[in-house]
């Protein structure tokens, strides 16, 4: 590892054995929507609350991908899990009912590749064989905490995400055919937003950096890679990041794919600037990318979740909201 | 490392090069006061709110600990931290200015021991020479986030403890005198509990299913150990505790110490069944059991940081309160 690099080498990387993803209504009518493990077009997952709802998402996510992988939950020696809501509660509901070792993450909206690379971390050099990463958000839930409840019917800006109604969750172990070689840690960047209706612009800048920060330290070149995907963005977002890399000198041009400009069908929904939450990339790397890695249609990418670090309260009190994107490297074994 | 072992060996074990404790006005007329690094008898840390004082805590924590190893924030290559507040945004606001790759966690009060747990399994089995890791708890942010707000005057009830003004800083290198061999990852744990003001009941079941996954899979004996300390158990949940390891056989006697317990005088302060809060454990284990390894008093302790994972909407929901208890076991070199 190079002197103050912000990218770990998996020594020995951990591969996916199996993966799975669940959505709500909106994401079952986006272009993907035939992808998902599991739609529920209630939201609602059976349970009387939205908040409750997400915890049953996660367990029901783990529960689709354990059962893809032929494993029971005795086999995984540790979860590593996060969520939006208040004191990760989701992540605690869904989860504790599995009975293992546990490992609680906050990242915002970065906490699918977080998830991922504190997992690898725990695989590739550390003494435990199998484990899973879960990540989830839910809209009716993330809304009323973050801005308004849902009823008030307020009206959304331009630069405004849809929250996803989403999971995704990954088993990992040491026998493969698509690894996870790579990390990047993210650094928490101020872009001066304090407006909770554009995230975009808040993680932008950080996404960014850590691109910047692989292509000066990771293992391979731009050019030896498929795509850079970027969690949640949106439009106005991805705008802004690549206005960012040009001053660099940097073009992604159509390697660059954004879930959150992705997840929805633009001229069929209310998203606006796109799909958030950290269940967008979770889902979406799940049921898209993970798939055409497995299938050869893919065989290099680099995948940024992107967070956007900001509490209730904090907007409230004027606080700047602060972004942070960790990434990891997937490659499909040649 | 056994099958289905909770406990991780770690190979190349990291070492405490420094450490701070930072406190408020009861910290410091607590029995531990003199011992801190800095004391604010205003709780205010200079800052215009006391969510934004909480993240100025953990920006002089670190500052102060960095201080004592003669090393510049430019030697650490990873930074691991959690708070109480909705979304960690203490730990954002505080750290944001370091500049440094940063993994956020929640463990609610499990935080100080989940953190140092994965810094270590960064520095022992990863790719980074040195890091820190930070937590912190602000009793006036916590009380009117999680149940009501100072000005109100609520009465408190006998299982209600004092969420502590405090932080602590690690920082952790690959040489030194006093080192973390051994972490013990806690599971999710319903007690049944749905109280907010009896945090230590909540706790209680996941310490003891913690402390037994130790004496099952660790590698010393109980009679090897010093010390088996608790995090913010208080009074209330210690008891407990104690009568759910005596259904198993085992009395930790003297040997256990609840942080929770010891930080304030109980004749002169208004804490009830004691201490909590992840600043807690996190500035005793700073400011009084470290030092006692680095003096030679002690040689062996297993330090459990006790979480207990709801929010303020989860107990209004009526959701129960789960517990989670995240360990390490730390020697003196001999």
């Amino acid at each position: 590892m190079k002197e103050n690099s912000r990218v770990i080498p998996f020594i020995d990387p951990p591969y996916f054995l199996s993966f799975a993803a669940v959505g709500g209504r909106e994401e079952g009518e986006g272009p993907f929507g035939h992808l998902y493990d599991h739609i529920d077009e209630s939201g609602a997952f059976g349970q009387k609350s939205f908040e409750n709802a997400e915890g049953e998402m996660q367990r029901l996510c783990l529960s689709l991908a354990l059962k893809k992988s032929g494993l029971s939950e005795h086999a995984l020696s540790l979860l590593v899990a996060g969520d939006l809501q208040n004191q990760c509660v989701a992540s605690a509901l869904g989860l504790y009912t599995f009975g293992l070792p546990y490992l609680g993450l906050y990242g915002a909206c970065s906490t699918c590749a977080e998830s991922l690379l504190c997992l690898s971390l725990a695989l590739s050099h550390g003494p435990f064989e199998r484990g899973a990463a879960v990540t989830s958000s839910h809209n009716a839930a993330a809304e009323r905490q973050f801005r308004l409840p849902l009823e008030y019917g307020g009206q959304r800006t331009p630069s405004a995400a849809w929250t996803a109604t989403a999971a995704g969750a990954f088993v990992l172990g040491k026998r493969g055919r698509v690894k996870i070689t790579e990390g990047i840690v993210g650094r928490l960047i101020d872009g001066a937003i304090t407006d909770a209706s554009n995230m975009g612009a808040a993680m932008a800048p950080a996404a960014a950096d850590s691109i910047l920060a692989y292509l000066r330290d990771g293992a391979h070149p731009l050019s030896e890679i498929d795509l850079v995907i970027t969690g949640d963005l949106g439009r106005t977002g991805s705008r802004l990041l690549c206005a960012l890399l040009a001053e660099e000198g940097i073009s992604l041009g159509e390697k660059h794919k954004d879930c959150g400009s992705l997840i929805y069908d633009p001229k069929h929904s209310d998203s606006h600037s796109g799909g958030s939450g950290c269940g967008c990339s979770a889902s979406l790397l799940a049921c898209h990318f993970l798939p055409m890695l497995e299938r050869g249609e893919l065989s290099r990418i680099l995948f940024f979740s992107t967070g956007a670090l900001m509490s209730p309260q904090s907007t409230l009190q004027k606080n700047n909201i602060f972004g942070i994107a960790h990434g990891i490297l997937i490659e499909r074994e040649v």
